[in-house]
């Protein structure tokens, strides 16, 4: 006898939503579950849909599945500052195979626990390609939140972690090279940037994760703030794995200002913070990384370019996907 | 040049966004959005996804898209007797129409406003197929949401306006025929119980909302709180259009008792409740019809069966889809 969609969801699902914080009144199950905002806490809320074959590979493992599209979606309560609370996903199976599911749900349970955000609810439903979406809330203290229209001329701008790792994975994954181990993970399971992301908010005046590209995510703050930057190409050297992997200068700068699917954060601060980010990007063992300055001219220029790399060489990375 | 996401949700999306209420602090835009919950209030959660050829026809109009996906993610909300406080949504396109995005746009912002549920966020990508994911959020005073769990034994079971009338439009749909206008639109625009559903709140001891057909969305409830339901059969017959319109007094029973994507409420209630019940419904102009009890004795017993019916006739009325 065939599972049916409720059988799924007690096989694989319903054990998920077993974990519960307190903001948790009624878990999966019912219409509706439901929530209970901390006091003088506001709710922070974003849909991601990641889609077999743009998002991840065809033939994705569920574990992969699982692991890159939450962490999509998580990340961006970690570009508001704010503190998990719980996330509901809509599945959409192609077909049914029971080890993929048991690999989803078991990495699943793996990310729920790490990030802390537990699962209140979902659906799954058949349909001709595999999709997930994740909706996720958070929770920041009333008014705390950080946008993207806060950045003010003179701001440093800033990004964490390592800008192109992923897809440089990406790269070597689909020309069938060997991947080393270390840079494959930034690729699989990316790590959404929730601990710092609320450290430094009260210190950043707006803030993006990187899913598009450091440029074009870079740039939706630049528009948001009514401001440009001019970016230290310099400074995107940084990464020595980056450098001694990628093919040339000119391959290692596209892929930390372009690559997606890293989940770092960019953020902008003003120059005071310098000594407070910097202390707190050695307490978390994260780089962050100074990669320019706010300007009042709109777009972006670049400053410090290493020999032999013109302007003309970045144009064009600004990461947008356009329907065909 | 082709249009880009950006492009299709600054033309298409971006203008449903302005209208917001006080509970929304920051509307779409960002990384996330952001709601300020009411003081004393919880908030219930519900994420539904809906694809073409399954739950709306294949080559369905943009405005058909739009008005029953959102109606059947706010029904949920209903369910809970909750108050719509936002919804985001996340579009997968397998072409890119203007025409119909229009027409989904335009039939959304009819919607937003009727129910009184803004739109806070949602993101467009392209696929194989069509679906929508709708996460919705209700606001409900702490404590005082209805689950599926309470119903009593003794309680009188109710079902809300006119279940059958969507199935019967839609099989008349199907068979080609000429469908009644007034019962076509209980098909295209379902009217998701949010009134009812927050008036009838304190006098309830359970309720689900309607989408897979009555009886099988009583037994979630008769599940959910350990019990069983005489269903009186001959309750079900009240509806003189579906009568009228349905091919014989089995046909009539069969829409009414399994026919889904009705999104009426189906609830419990102790007895004590009937006439404030009653008052409530002919204020409402909305059918509150008694349709049986409830039992200790799990699972579903039919009383008072027509002339010529069995209860043999009507097993098989439970309304599961089954993964195939």
């Amino acid at each position: 006898m065939p599972l049916s969609e409720f059988d799924i969801i007690d096989r694989y699902f319903a054990p998920l939503g077993d974990w519960q914080p307190k903001t948790t009144v009624l878990g999966p199950g019912d219409d509706c579950a439901v929530l209970s905002p901390r006091a003088d806490h506001q709710i922070c809320i974003s849909s991601d849909t990641l889609i077999e074959g743009i998002h991840f590979p065809m033939a994705a493992s569920g574990r992969l599945a699982a692991e890159r599209s939450l962490a999509a979606a998580v990340s961006d309560l970690a570009a508001m500052g704010s503190e998990p609370m719980a996330a509901t996903g809509a599945l959409t199976l192609k077909e049914l195979s029971e080890p993929w599911l048991q690999d989803f749900s078991s990495a699943l349970a793996e990310c729920i626990q790490e990030w802390q955000i537990p699962l209140i609810g979902g659906n799954i439903s058949r349909g001709k390609e595999l999709s997930i979406t994740w909706t996720v809330l958070g929770s920041v203290p009333t008014g705390r939140y950080v946008t993207r229209s806060g950045a003010q001329v003179g701001d440093d701008v800033y990004v964490s972690g390592w800008p192109g790792r992923a897809g440089l994975a990406l790269e070597q994954l689909i020309k069938g090279e060997m991947v080393d181990p270390e840079l494959l993970r930034y690729y699989e399971r990316p790590a959404p940037r929730l601990e710092i992301g609320q450290k430094i908010r009260p210190l950043v005046s707006a803030m993006i994760d990187v899913s598009d590209g450091l440029l074009s995510d870079l740039q939706h703050v630049l528009h948001a703030s009514n401001c440009g930057a001019d970016v230290d190409v310099s400074a995107l050297g940084f990464d020595a794995t980056l450098g001694r992997q990628s093919r040339n200068p000119l391959h290692h700068l596209t892929l930390a200002l372009s690559a997606g699917d890293d989940y770092e954060l960019c953020f902008s601060a003003p120059v005071s913070r310098r000594a407070e980010l910097e202390s707190l990007a050695q307490a978390s063992a994260l780089p962050l990384t100074r990669i320019g300055q706010i300007v009042s001219t709109p777009g972006v220029v670049f400053s410090n370019l290493p020999n032999g790399i013109k302007p003309a060489d970045l144009e064009g990375l600004t990461g947008y996907r356009h329907f065909e």
